[in-house]
């Protein structure tokens, strides 16, 4: 049996409904009350969920430098889905000329010169580095809770679940190699069931980055083979399921990279969650209907949704 | 008496007690758990104390079409603050060069390409375009709650009060004239009262936006004289006082430019007020001191900070 797309007649729906509504380019849609109601619900599922972590809070802008980024592997793994920002830094003239062609919508690029800033691609990026400018870390290490940052993806599509700029709530967590790895699996689990009782049936599922060209594809099967990515995985509109959640462990990579020291002096690793706010958010209006008034009471008593 | 510049020594009291962590760029930090607690109790103070708006929830991404941009006068007035998105479109080949220069920090601008996003603004601009979609106004027209989203000004400063990257909290009224600019002006005396609650001796001003070049000064001095934009001021850290609130009357500009008719067939007009939330958090820090355990109990039951 083949499932059919009904992504397009989703995203049409979800606008008529008022959920999203459209600005023009595809996958950047402006949200309204009802799905920011679910989403500011299931964050605070997320926080209550997790609160024996004591996680600290440490939040960013959807900004990192541009550094951070050439200093790691993701221009490598994703050129594609990066963004850069440039500015204007010209005489008066040049502005003159910059507005004049902009308001043609004819081509001003070439006023616009690279920033030292770049969206940001995952929200533990600035986390790795603000632990590692921190003394080594003592027993047992840290859990941070980035909160509910926006990220970037260039991806451009129909597909409602597919977004360039969504909310990606995470949990870091930096320790020894032994209790990253157990803290990534214990929390496929947990993440399993806080879905679970929303309602949504997520299946786990090892999983690769969508990396980039040719070479992308030995990275993946070594991803894979590894079991470096989890996903959970749901039927939304799409002919397969979406990864809704991803449970993470990159070994030493990120702690070499940023400078991440023990205490003990034995090798620092991390870990990181993130759970798709707006996917997650769309598999309950996929499942529940679109109007959350009508979900039922358990659900919503979990979103903590007012009556 | 002038008043000294103590910015730079309260940015560094803000990274040493955890409040602001740098990432290597001017104006752009991380925020600590203390200070996103206060921010976050801020936030819903403002949306109680509007909740007699019934303002209805629309909230957008950092990101909004460059084509909407260009049609404002945006790149006009702030040339300088306005940050576009660049992104890769290159072969494997490309990707491959692009990423060895950026990995030695060398120039790898050349390898990016204009894409159709720009960072937003002001939390309002997507805001005009999706009522603009709507059919005419009926009589009242509408309040839209964009929410606190990050805004981007192009600005690198030492002041802490000066990031590249802050939450802008609006609420927009776009109804006929006199509806407007009643309530942007109640706003002001409400606004003002909010931030005396919390300790904060806030004064209005006339002001002006911070237009580009020489031209922009005969803007500023119009805009100064039709009193379109009254500021509340606070003292931060700096030797004058600094906006911490604005409350715009854009006349007919908005409307016009996204299409927002009214049944009546009367002319729209569009207000807007902002908080900028960084800035009260830091006018908090900077009266009451930088541990919120400490803060006197009246404002820290109006942030209902936990006891």
């Amino acid at each position: 049996m083949t499932a059919v797309d009904q992504r397009p007649a989703f995203l049409a729906a979800l606008i008529e409904a008022g959920l999203f509504v459209p600005t023009g380019v595809k996958g950047v849609y402006g949200r309204g009350s009802q799905f920011e109601a679910v989403r500011f619900g299931l964050d605070d599922l997320i926080t209550r969920s997790a609160v024996d972590e004591r996680a600290e809070v440490l939040h960013f802008p959807p900004v990192i430098p541009r550094r951070m980024l050439e200093s790691s592997e993701y221009l490598r793994s994703f050129p594609h889905l990066a963004g850069t920002i440039f500015g204007f830094e010209g005489s008066e003239a040049a502005a003159a000329e910059q507005f004049e062609l902009a308001s043609q919508h004819a081509d001003w690029s070439g006023f616009q010169a690279m920033s030292d800033l770049v969206l940001t691609p995952a929200s533990c990026y600035p986390v790795y580095a603000a632990v590692g400018g921190r003394p080594p870390l003592v027993a047992g290490g840290v859990t941070i809770d980035p909160g509910a940052a926006y990220v970037f993806r260039r991806e451009p599509s129909d597909d409602p679940a597919r977004l360039q700029m969504f909310h990606m709530r995470e949990l870091v967590r930096i320790a020894d190699p032994v209790t990253a790895v157990t803290w990534r699996d214990a929390w496929i689990d947990r993440g399993q069931a806080l879905l679970a009782d929303l309602g949504l049936d997520a299946a786990p599922d090892v999983a690769a980055d969508p990396f980039f060209g040719r070479a992308g594809r030995m990275l993946a099967a070594s991803q894979r083979e590894q079991q470096l990515k989890v996903e959970l995985l749901v039927q939304i509109a799409g002919p397969e399921p979406t990864a809704v959640a991803s449970f993470n462990y990159h070994q030493g990579y990120f702690a070499h990279l940023n400078g991440i020291r023990l205490a003990s002096g034995g090798e620092a690793h991390t870990a990181c969650l993130g759970f798709g706010h707006e996917r997650i958010v769309l598999a309950l209006l996929r499942v529940h209907g679109l109007d959350p008034a009508t979900w039922p009471a358990t659900v919503r008593d979990r979103l903590r949704l007012a009556a």
